[in-house]
């Protein structure tokens, strides 16, 4: 990850305020200005990736190479990119944090050029995850406390994305993640069992499950839908009995077919055997609707394993995120074109203990009544300040906000968001930027 | 990208086989089950990165550590780990051609543990870059000729993905991109205007563009729509008139409203001020059904800037795709599973040159009349083979495909796909395969 990892215009804008000494600080502020279709909150995520980037943020000689050669740029322009690095301040909504539409996520004060050069990879990394960790959180929510884990490393888009779905959906409750690099870079509990090749590569499905037995005691979780499903869970079932497995180190997976009914047949199968404490797991191209369909049925599941379809944010594989120019110079801007017009200034939300809608205010505005800050500073001149970014602290705040979410944000369809009301003085604030604005462009400046 | 990039059973698996000695050779095939909705075929893509994978396969000590401690695997199995890297056989089909569902993408095999490892990289890789591959086609299918360019590194699903999408859209013929790594990675060309924030920062949009006219007399595309998008056009063709510009590097990009009216007054204006070549780009939330919709109303748009529904293929995120163990140990091997069954052995699809079905038969059939093999060997013993590796190859067989797919498999709503049959070899085997197992099965084999 380098500086480079951004949009052309990123580079041409740069250049042109530094030709143009236009270095003094602005602020950018980065929000969704929609919640998807059927969301009810965003769950805040990214915010990790964002500052190990920013914190490293620099053109080496390569790339600086590259934009004398390709784009031409004269060596007064690459000199000065070649000083740059990232010395802003940045206030962020740390991980784990419920937001809901326009409220900001980050917002990044430093001197024009940087702060423009460091948007492409910010609201890559906030939109993606911050989209991923909602879906998630969505499944934690219709699980309805049955375990869940991440299976999604095998389509999620890329490498950079496994990562980040095994991270998030831990972060909003999920047990642990199939994904080996991502369980050993943040401490995850790795899960996993047998694949259907497994059980073909010997000659009989009962081969197959009494050698798993026999290599792995502790943790036998049988495949059963290779063939069919129902005589593969007696062949579980009898194989636990004749080697003596404990029963609360058994369970099987389903992977197919009609999980409701198979689970209870299973549970019955298994029960009978006398293995009250094997486990059932369900897979197979889940998602909230179906896990919840599944859990109000009443289907005796005890963990579920999700993975595409929260791996990639299936019906929301994005947010309408926008980074954008509210303060230059001391001076507040905002866009006006139609549908898409922005609120000038740097902000701050403020929550109220109880459930009441979040208020936008300008950033120097006291705190409403009862009332709590959730931008905080992550960075000051280029550096890390503040706590709370340990793993813990976001699942910490997840589990915070979760309880505090009212149901009619939390349904899975047709949610209703707490929503966020403007505090006066920031309407007053955009009411004086528009006609500053007008009354410049009426004078007809040049 | 390292060995542990893969899911815990596959270790799991792989550890067994070690175990017990099972490492006779091993055919998987990888395919995509169904096509999503409304697509009427796939375009191939990421074998390069999987080729990549596949060369550099390893377990580093810091990887056999975190297994020894976590996992609780025994010296003898991380030795045998340890030893681990990819000698096999690869067939693929190379990239850029076209393919439809049950068509194998990728068949490896290798020896049982090798060939098991893999399975989790190789189906991320193939899965997310023929998504957002067919995504891409299907926008330059719509855009019947007008310029594409790839806007869409802001929200693809992280980094890697970020590249991915600029390289498989430039393979189906987007002309360039806004992501300068990528386009300084794959020799793409970078393409990139301004923000709103640069017309923002300065005092007025007229001053902005005088400015950015300044720095880049060459390419001088203004973004009109920060305020009032026809008065925008109106200054753009003054300035370019004041300063002299020449007609043919000027542009205007629109990013908001209805871009079919906007293009149409803004074509006007540009017209009218004497700047017949000047350029009109259209960009904001486009995929291949509102460029669809823009180029049959005629709106006179010479570029379309996609970004983030192409880059997240935004209604297919994901494919059907498996992994299946199709032979082992010279037996073939199949899975049962209703909804979810799969054909024996290791396969070949032949395309004949008219518009017919695809052929899929076993590997080794010989050739239908007048049709010619997809699957091609990529690696023999672990090395790389054969030709067509070169990323212009992969473009020229995007070419020569789409030119053959006939145009009721190229719609963009209800598609007809070719389809593919299967021989009558492949059918025989299927059967004999599956009595084998029933016959094994009943004869209560231990």
């Amino acid at each position: 990850m380098t500086a480079l990892h951004t949009d052309l215009y990123e580079i041409r804008m740069a250049v042109s305020y530094l030709r143009r000494g236009m270095t003094e600080p602005a602020t950018f502020s980065l929000f969704a200005r929609d919640l998807p279709h059927d969301r009810g909150f965003l769950v805040c995520a990214g915010l990790a990736d964002c500052l190990d980037f920013l914190a490293r943020f620099h053109f080496d000689d390569d790339e600086l190479d590259y934009l004398r050669e390709e784009l031409g740029l004269g060596e007064r322009d690459l000199e000065a990119l070649a000083r740059l690095c990232f010395e802003g301040d940045v206030w962020a909504v740390p991980e784990g944090h419920v937001v809901f539409a326009n409220e900001p996520l980050i917002e990044v004060t430093a001197s024009l050029p940087q702060a423009q050069l460091v948007e492409t990879t910010l609201l890559n990394f906030l939109t993606f995850q911050t989209a991923v960790a909602t879906k998630a959180a969505r499944c934690r929510i219709a699980a309805d406390g049955a375990e869940l884990v991440d299976f999604s490393a095998r389509r999620t888009h890329g490498v950079h994305a496994a990562f980040a779905a095994a991270r998030v959906s831990a972060m909003v409750g999920f047990a642990g993640t199939s994904h080996v690099a991502a369980a050993s870079r943040f401490g995850l509990r790795p899960v996993g069992t047998m694949a259907h090749s497994y059980v073909e590569a010997f000659p009989s499905e009962r081969a197959a499950f009494r050698a798993f037995a026999e290599d792995f005691p502790d943790a036998t979780v049988f495949l059963v839908d290779t063939y069919d499903t129902v005589n593969g869970v007696r062949t579980a079932a009898d194989l636990a009995k004749t080697l003596h497995l404990p029963s609360a180190r058994v369970g099987v997976r389903l992977d197919s077919g009609d999980l409701d009914a198979l689970s209870r047949v299973t549970r019955k199968i298994l029960d009978d055997a006398g293995l009250p404490e094997a486990r059932i797991m369900a897979s197979g191209g889940l998602d909230e609707h179906a896990i919840l369909r599944l859990v109000r049925a009443g289907a005796p599941i005890d963990s579920y394993g999700v993975g595409t379809k929260m791996g990639v944010s299936a019906d929301a594989p994005s947010l309408d995120t926008a980074y954008k120019l509210v303060e230059y110079a001391g001076r507040p801007v905002m866009k006006t074109s139609p549908g898409k017009a922005t609120l000038p200034g740097a902000k701050q939300v403020y929550r109220n203990g109880s459930a009441g809608p979040d208020v936008l205010t300008r950033r120097a505005e006291q705190a409403p009544h009862d009332s709590l800050p959730l931008l905080v500073p992550v960075m000051r001149a280029g550096e890390r300040v503040g706590s709370g970014h340990e793993f813990a602290d976001a699942r910490a705040r997840f589990e915070h906000d979760l309880a505090w979410l009212p149901e009619a944000a939390k349904r899975l369809r047709v949610p209703e968001p707490v929503g966020v009301q403007r505090s006066a003085q920031l309407d007053e604030l955009a009411e004086r930027t528009a006609k500053a604005f007008r009354s410049r462009e009426a004078a007809g400046w040049r």
